[in-house]
């Protein structure tokens, strides 16, 4: 093995094993020396690729970063298409990849400087985009402000994000299928209604204590 | 002043000096020492009310229970407009008072027993059930599944205290308001409009990086 694969390789298992330790016991309780240990790697090792635990931390949210462009990579699709399938790959990605989980909870943390990588802004503003654009593809119903969706997306995200960390079952598909499922119906202009078909409703899955299903009984 | 209202006052600056505290350095960083001397009691008056560090925290997660349950008290309304006003105050709540803040992020804390009062439990127990009393109103629209609502109420509140928490501008009056602005229209009933006119839109604010706001153009 070439001496600069090792050296990538080496840099994944430390943030994989810091991303793991962070997710796991907190931020302030993993130590480098237990990081190291995880790793399989020397203190030393360590040490020569990040200088310090912020330098680490930087380390996780940036590998969070690359992750986060992928899931919003460009995609060839209607713009509307492209965030529902962004925001189901993030929820997704934040159940089941450590990396994005603790990027996205570390680069908000308080003491990050104000320039330093916000996971978090990035994905406001690639989704604030987004809308637009969805707007202007006329899929979007007529009435239906752009900020209203974008900011709605942007909470019900963190919002996914901060209950699935009590309860995984908030990071399932159903959550976020049942958010899709009650503002779509309203949010997709009946030109781009057909390429949607088969969209609306995911089935009532049971969600993390979901109340029980009853048809709505609608008054004189 | 009688001996036990001596107490009570005693005990309310504690709660209050500790969330204060929690919220600002945090829980790991924030001492007894440091709680009791803020609230200008003895260590050992401390130490009268509440036997360690946890039982500070259950002190300060119940008082915001109290709190919660003031915001979720009945009200003579329809349930849909309750429901819209109780999150209204719960965000309102969460910018602005400290115990209400410090006790929903210290109910979350991973060491908290699965017994402990959690409040956003309590919050979601009450959401369903007071969308459920809606769907028996006749002020949902046919079609809306009331898990569906409820489950996006309970995202979008919890992502505004979690975005909240780095950014108090997603606390204001505007991002839930949008919210609102975009569900309400598919999710109230034709009998039930009438009542909630005027609650549609609340004009479009500047949220924090808000998008511009253009009005779509519908494709042929």
């Amino acid at each position: 093995m070439a001496k600069q694969e090792r050296a990538i390789r080496t840099r994944n298992a430390l943030i994989t094993a810091a991303a793991e330790l962070f997710d796991q016991d907190g931020y302030e309780a993993s130590s480098l020396a237990v990081i190291s240990a995880r790793a399989g790697v020397s203190s030393g090792a360590l040490h020569f690729h990040f200088a310090n635990k912020a330098a680490l931390v930087d380390g996780v949210v940036n590998a969070a970063g690359e992750r986060l462009r992928s899931i919003t990579r460009h995609r060839d699709a209607l713009s509307l298409q492209v965030l529902i399938d962004a925001s189901h790959d993030l929820v997704r990605g934040l159940a089941q990849d450590v990396v994005l989980r603790a990027g996205f909870a570390l680069s908000a943390r308080p003491e990050r400087t104000a320039a330093a990588r916000d996971l978090r802004r990035d994905w406001q503003t690639w989704v604030e985009a987004t809308v637009e654009r969805a707007a202007r593809e006329g899929a979007l119903m007529p009435g239906v402000v752009p900020c209203d969706l974008a900011t709605t997306v942007v909470a019900v995200a963190a919002g996914l994000e901060a209950l699935g960390g009590g309860d995984p079952r908030w990071l399932d598909r159903s959550a976020l299928a049942r958010f899709w499922a009650l503002v779509l119906p309203c949010v997709v202009s009946p030109a781009a209604r057909d390429l949607f078909a088969g969209l609306g409703r995911a089935g009532c899955d049971p969600v993390p204590r979901g109340v029980p299903v009853a048809p709505p009984r609608i008054g004189s």
